[in-house]
């Protein structure tokens, strides 16, 4: 059976560029599946057309572009794909919507959820396939721990305690802004941590056990001043989160707390989650993405125990498109599961989750937390 | 060099009692130290007779009491040393301090810290030599965490975070109250995780980085009513925190989360902190007590790692006195050394601590936490 | 700078075609190089026609062969990649490499060290580049390990232990032979987890430390019967060894010990070794693909203990192509990277290791092992 | 009801003098027992009697000798407790048992196996109670492991693999002999790391799984000559084995593999063992001796993995004697342990395991390997 082509527009050309590029590149030969994806044309800004030539040439973009209106206005592209910086990520979707195109974005979502939810109306009427980036939860690991939920193995959730820790702005040489660190800068990532970090550990925990009714924060941001990347001699004040936590009640009745923090020496891509439930436990490290922790509370008593299940076997989520048991996968493949999932909900006709009104619950959550920094008060949750 | 006899007393029979009996006939044969403790006399409530007197023969205490004013009126007794529930430290203590006598006491110090305030100037008004039993700072490998940041290879501290969680309350059929569930009971307890296993994580985190500022809290009690023990027909709802979390911010500037909880279903006694400095940071875990884990920023590059120190060798904090490299101890040790270490302070005429007055800090951290979970608000630590 | 092509023929379409397709498509996008290879045919014997023209299909492999005669003879192919079974390794190479084609062979080299000697010489008397496929020593920790060694870090070597335990025979219902079970049919394997899984624990092992002078073995075989693939109604004995062990001398006064099974439940693909040094030690599991172990006997002695390294970083081997630190990569990057290095050996007019003379030195060691475990005697190893 | 008491005569006051005069004093306080140990005497080489005195007043023991013939003949001891040296067991054990005494004995049983069966033959001629303190079978892990096995958890057993890495004589200046280091001296200790190390993996081998068949050896002693520890300025060439490795065949068909050194840097006390069976496994480490990894095939497929089963629990041997659940144990528990079943072996009138007959069979695997190693050819165990 023939497949259906898809032409691709991917916006950006930077990391997430290049995981989003290897996706389109490798899904077709580990999947089977109905459409197949044509990397069409890559974008970026006309400051960055040295970098966007090569990168469209490794990768077999088939075109480039420099000004994303006349990306969305192309006939010949199907998909358009956020992979810029957050600031970006707006205007970009809702012309998408408005041209008709199915839009995927990288999280989080927006600056802000009032943007977010704009993008949200956007897609939904236009009535475009649309999907934020959360590639954490397709770490098979992960999926499975969602199946294990589902499967009611954990029964009443108690507690839901997440962590994502990282080292590397420790150093006060580190510079803000320009095209490689934007995500220090404020106006361009919108917040620090918790956009860039927490939305993921917040996409994952409500996946996995529901909506967030409130939630008490503290930020803190370290190093107060840095350099400017794009010119060093101009030093401005830091207007991100260094670090984030914060508790929260879940609508199910559960506590949680959820940590985030560039200034945790030694960790450099810890996100954690721990689920306790009434009959058993989960728990979940990214430094270990093959394994997942679980506790069964009704093995015999004697011999009961955390059970560190090795999560590259064929019974476990995606795990038989690839080796054989024992050999691992990495973080590329879980944009690869994503894109996957992605297209066959295209085929199958169901708009494959996390979508932008999902990826909106996240953003909100994120903003509530950063207003109850400022307030010094427990903030509900939007919506 | 003969040895100086020091009478002690003993409140209390039940589990602390062991431990602490423990400690007192083992001190002596693996420390060298100037004072002998001698098991002088033990004392229970008379409706713990029939437990009382198989407790005092089998760990060899030359008498028993069922009246503690009698105790602490006894001349031949020169430690009177706390193990009864939290409701009772107070009264005790303050009389054995007005009675000249070194007063020692398990914690929490008081069922708050206004009872903690008067134990403190008590002690102090009397002059006696004064102690509470957080033996786990005398957990080899959490010695070694104070050691490593004393000699500044952590530099400045960033992040702390503390868990203590059990799982064995999740049952609702585990009734509340009585002579061995008195945990459950607010009344002789005072409060519930908060006290008892929040306590603990509080001590260690003042000793090792400082006071705290404020915090933020929130608690829960996931079963709400219990059946008694004394008697089972009698059902009554359940008024301690079954689980506690708070997010803190120290003095020194770090930021700190905390959580403990009776509902983690497969943790045991997973008590564990982690603190990240700017050099370096240790992490620990009591489930696994004879190891630390460490980062050192200033290793190679290629080779840097968490170092899982194994905390059995001469070189290690009270490890000369046990038994080889690689050999280990276990929880009963921290009271030997909490005692040994108390000991040696008489003999040189210094206080050890955590004195009363210590005591009290962590006490007023538990107070600000629980009153927190009830206004919502960030709450300062008083003193 | 235009890229040479470079043309793949590529000999076999099962899992190792899958594992070698995977690179071919991948090396360009992430290793700057000035080879590019291109997919040019791909062979399988006729009977395996149906399941040669999807898989070309599916890799982008240019044009078929079902004789592989022919496929040598093609002036079109610059390269002859072996990936059939051990059985037609000999045959193929030697053809090729008097057709004056570059020869790439899966491991192990050869049914046997007489088959092996042929094989390195052809290539070595047609003088092309050739190597074959020990896909871990790329595993960036394993690399790491070496490089530790050569830096002098472990000092004079006193032990080896290695072991490479499976699980998935322990069923009598697992038939043998067969296209996809031919690992159990000595006569298409030549032995059982001697060639398959301890010619690469001993190619590790040879790279490491250098070579074995002695060995001693025993080896098993548990289910001593089973149904062949192709015809389950026949049934024949199991001529494979499901388990070998040997003790080893190395050249260096090192001893070693050597285990495999596909007899250890619970264990998936279990690739382990330790080296234990004067000055240092190193560990590493397959299982946990990221991460070496290292003892630094120089620390202080109060902080030494065993590192794990988390071998994700831009100063790791091989990983600066790939993604950020934390961010792990699997098992079929080893294949990208043995790739890479042989493509920059071609650039620069290196051999790059192992060669097939190299491989007959692993060969060399497992045919005196499974001699030994004949003899019931010490065997040396020959060359 | 009164205890019985037990007259101990304890024979040597070295390191183990300790181990066991700490299992006296306390065994009685966890344990409930009919017999009560009493420290009656201690006894030492006249050359020791400056260290003998302070060690007797320490612990308790009631009088000292400097013969050990006085010893055995005092009326007023039931129990010869033999801590000596290697090469004093043989001729004290059977002049005990001759004398009609309990004797228990430290491992290794003898300096050879020829000495070993006189002294099993003599307890038995004197229907004496005896015991050899193979310490580490009562490690509630190993002890539950134990249990597994007998309960049929493992099924048909496939493999064994034990290691006992230590690393404490890598340095060239320790020096052998003398008080403390007669381990390093083969006219003492009869062996290096195989009477010391590998006789503890070999008893626990043995235990769990049965007798061994054959076995084929390798020793190595890396460093040739030392000062001895008497006269600093004498060099005399090492005899014992600083490291022995070994390939077994048990009776029931398991292939094993054993392994030991004290050149194993970074390992301090690594004593090891896993065990694979048809439907599980287990593994454990010295290490972390209060956990025990299991593998139980029979769990679903999506959620098998390895236990860490965390044995504090009072479902777990000997555990409710002592704290609550997470709370650890340690080294010196093992020998209390030890001791608790004794005495209840006395009281119930069987001999508890492991007997004089029993250390035997160890020692005749000890000797087929150190025969191994010398003639480098397989070795039927006697016996």
């Amino acid at each position: 059976m023939a497949k259906k082509k898809l032409n691709i527009g991917l916006m950006g050309c930077g990391f997430m560029g290049r995981t989003h590029s290897n996706a389109y590149c490798k899904v077709g030969k580990f999947f089977d599946l109905g459409y197949e994806p044509v990397l069409k044309a890559a974008c970026a800004r006309i400051e960055d057309k040295d970098k966007l030539e090569p990168f469209a040439e490794n990768w077999g973009w088939q075109s480039t572009e420099t000004d994303w209106r006349k990306m969305v206005e192309r006939d010949d592209i199907d998909v358009i794909d956020i992979v810029a910086p957050n600031n970006t990520h707006h205007d970009i979707a809702i012309a998408a919507a408005k041209a008709g195109k199915i839009v995927l974005c990288e999280k989080p979502l927006a600056m802000n959820s009032a943007q977010g939810l704009e993008m949200a109306e956007a897609v939904e009427a236009a009535g475009v396939a649309n999907m934020i980036w959360f590639n954490y939860r397709r770490v098979p690991a992960i999926t499975l721990a969602k199946q294990l939920i589902d499967e009611g193995r954990l029964g009443r959730i108690f507690h839901y305690r997440a962590k994502y820790l990282q080292d590397w702005t420790i150093s006060a040489d580190v510079p803000q802004g320009g095209q490689t660190l934007w995500r220090l800068d404020a106006a361009v990532a919108g917040s620090g941590v918790t956009g860039d970090l927490l939305a993921h550990s917040i996409d994952t925990a409500i996946w996995l056990i529901g909506g967030v009714d409130k939630v008490t924060a503290m930020t803190e941001t370290f190093i107060k001043e840095r350099a400017t990347q794009d010119d060093p001699s101009v030093r401005k004040p830091v207007l991100i989160d260094d670090a984030c936590a914060f508790l929260a009640k879940f609508k199910n009745g559960a506590l949680a707390t959820f940590e985030s923090t560039r200034y945790a020496r030694g960790r450099k891509n810890q996100n954690t989650f721990e689920v306790n439930g009434e009959k058993g436990s989960v728990c979940f490290d990214l430094e270990d993405p093959h394994q997942l922790q679980y506790y069964d509370h009704s093995d015999d008593a004697h011999v009961v125990g955390w059970r560190t299940i090795l999560v590259t076997d064929s019974h476990h989520p995606y795990m038989k498109q690839w080796w054989v048991p024992g050999c691992t996968i990495g973080y590329e493949h879980t944009f690869v599961h994503a894109l996957a999932d992605f297209l066959k909900g295209l085929e199958t006709g169901t708009f494959t989750t996390p979508t932008f009104r999902e990826g909106l619950e996240t953003q909100r959550v994120c903003d509530a937390a950063l207003k109850s920094a400022k307030t010094e008060a427990w903030e509900k949750v939007e919506g």
